[in-house]
């Protein structure tokens, strides 16, 4: 028969990130499209010592668990949130399948088709998608290197009343941009002056090259009042193959998410949920993180170093200091959908930046990742991309 | 700050089943109310040298997977489908976090808010919670012991134009009932004549208590025209925790599922999903399952005998011929929702029926779980619910 899709679905696109790594699978190319971390880097022994502690407790771990998370993972992860001065108790938490679960479930309790939501230019992919299968109505708000212009927001909010605004303040996906302290509080004011729920998404805060740096989120800063919900992930600090994350927010909140997600999917694994509540009990997660994130920093340096040997003039980047992105800035009249369809007959792939952007995509930009090649192969990559790069500067 | 939540979330209840759950969680109270599996018949062994033989494959194996699910396990999976006469490409086949999640996106996919779904009359509640969650106009047709009554979806159909029908034709939950020959025939029918999408829900129809019995699905019914989404689980089969089931269709279906499934949680767990690949290579998971229909056959068989011997007249009930679940008629003038407070404060829980009505709910009607408990422990829970059905009774 002929299918009558939704208005949603139908008006949704399929990811350009998800559809090169489909394209890319078990070929030669070098990509620095997904945002993949490093495998060799993943604590696949402390991983499997947990599931293994979890099996030796016995049937029961193999049972239905509750719809808001295994309650000891939950327990463990406030007392985590509480040394990043977000103080919660287990019932303002609910465990979801990755962060990418809880900005739907948010979607879905707080907004109707046709709401306005706020958002970075340019902003996460996946939630441009996960608010176009809501049918909201998706308003970008200037953003430049220290986050969204708050004049910007305000004017926006006065003329849309949006209810809610979305953001990722540290180490954004694509710009790897983190917000000055002064804009995460203001930010904060207009949430509280014009009522607009903020859901904060933080993927990549704990990967900061400088291990002393502190950006406080803005469910810490906000406190208790609430107006902040806030979700992780340990998709980038343990393994995403878990696809464990979770959020926080007020109880009224977690309730009306626990209630969503009993008829999404009941709940999330809890083999994995378990395995991660082993996990952070016997393995030392800190330090791996510093590990980790030392290792993406020198990473970082490797890519830069070998983008600044090209030699170009008209290709610019804002140095991240954390995350898993650079963010290129090509030549104005270059289309990076043009030339990722170039680089990847060279057998090397990145994210066209006009993905990012809900409104008046920039062409010009590209989304390298700096996380999962290393060594020779980022350098034969960067080669490639270079070449492609210049045959296609020499023709503009 | 006062948060002000969706339309669809606020006409949401949350289930009675999860409820009870929450409440009865780690007191003395035996629950007949949960739809759990045997936790002592869970094949953890197997589950364990499956999990052990995925570590052994690398770190690779925990990085992020493909949307549609991992492909060695949907082409076993597409294998084990061939077998009861479902043929498709492991491109017409999605993996999702349980079936609860393939009801979700197939709903997403398909239907506009306001549209209409036609469900069997009781029905499982939390597909009605799904429905809720998008908003659409639930009609439940006429069911007996056969299935839906034909006409009655037929004039059905002509009055309210639906997109989508929602069955689950063998051992439904909560009836136990399986659908004859001629009405699954008939409901194919009726779809192709009005162009009515099935979504066929059959998390139970591998646990049969006669095992030579034969009931086929209606998409083997239905062959390659495409009107039925089917959607299993190993949920019930081999363990809950690993929250993987799967759903088949045409491939302008699945694509869209996983257009929904990216903004949804981007993919289910690979961890997961592999253990489950390794454990049907190496694991004779159709003797399992011979075993446990027998085991939990047996559970019935006892449960009956101690309700008989109670004597009662006014309560009756259809044997299941599989599943789960006993589907126990009460006096008339009985409410269940009462007779539970009851049966909790003597310690024994079961799900009242109402919550499984769309309209016109009887509530003289009680769902009774018999795979989670046996033996004694049974016997005492049934003792507990006679003494809380007697008082009632003696009342009423």
């Amino acid at each position: 028969m002929e299918y009558r899709f939704s208005d949603n679905v139908q008006r949704l696109q399929s990811s350009a990130v998800r559809d090169i790594l489909k394209l890319t699978q078990g070929k030669e190319i070098i990509s620095f499209a997904g945002g993949l971390p490093a495998e060799e880097l993943f604590p696949l022994d402390a991983i499997r010592d947990a599931a293994e502690r979890v099996f030796r407790t016995g049937k029961n771990s193999l049972q239905y668990g509750l719809t808001e998370g295994f309650l000891p993972l939950r327990e463990q992860l406030c007392a985590r949130m509480a040394q990043k001065n977000m103080h919660v108790a287990p019932d303002e938490m609910i465990v979801t399948t990755g962060s990418q679960q809880a900005i739907d479930l948010v979607t879905r309790i707080l907004m109707n088709p046709g709401d306005v939501v706020l958002v970075e230019n340019p902003t996460y992919l996946a939630s441009l998608q996960v608010f176009g299968l809501s049918g909201l109505n998706v308003v970008p708000v200037e953003s430049d290197k220290d986050g969204m212009v708050i004049e910007e927001a305000e004017r926006l909010m006065k003329l849309h009343k949006p209810k809610m605004v979305y953001v990722v303040p540290t180490f954004g996906n694509p710009t790897g941009r983190v917000w000055s302290l002064e804009r995460r509080k203001g930010l904060i004011e207009l949430s509280h002056r014009y009522g607009v729920a903020i859901l904060e998404d933080d993927p990549y805060g704990e990967i900061k090259f400088d291990p002393n740096a502190d950006y406080p989120t803005l469910f810490s800063l906000d406190g208790k009042a609430g107006n902040v919900i806030y979700t992780s992930t340990f998709s980038k600090t343990v393994a995403p193959a878990l696809r464990t994350g979770w959020a926080i927010g007020n109880r009224e909140v977690i309730g009306n998410m626990a209630k969503a997600k009993q008829a999404a999917d009941l709940h999330s694994s809890t083999l994995d949920q378990q395995t991660l509540d082993q996990l952070l009990q016997h393995f030392p997660l800190d330090d791996h993180i510093r590990t980790i994130s030392k290792a993406y920093g020198e990473r970082l340096q490797q890519m830069q170093t070998l983008l600044t040997k090209q030699g170009w003039s008209d290709v610019k980047w804002v140095e991240p200091k954390g995350g898993m992105f650079l963010w290129l800035e090509l030549p104005e009249a270059l289309d990076s959908e043009a030339l990722l369809r170039a680089a990847v007959k060279k057998n090397v792939a990145f994210v066209p930046g006009a993905s990012f952007y809900a409104a008046d995509p920039q062409r010009n930009k590209a989304r390298l990742n700096f996380t999962y090649t290393t060594g020779e192969r980022m350098a034969t990559g960067i080669t490639r991309f270079a070449e492609a790069l210049n045959e296609f500067m020499a023709r503009c």
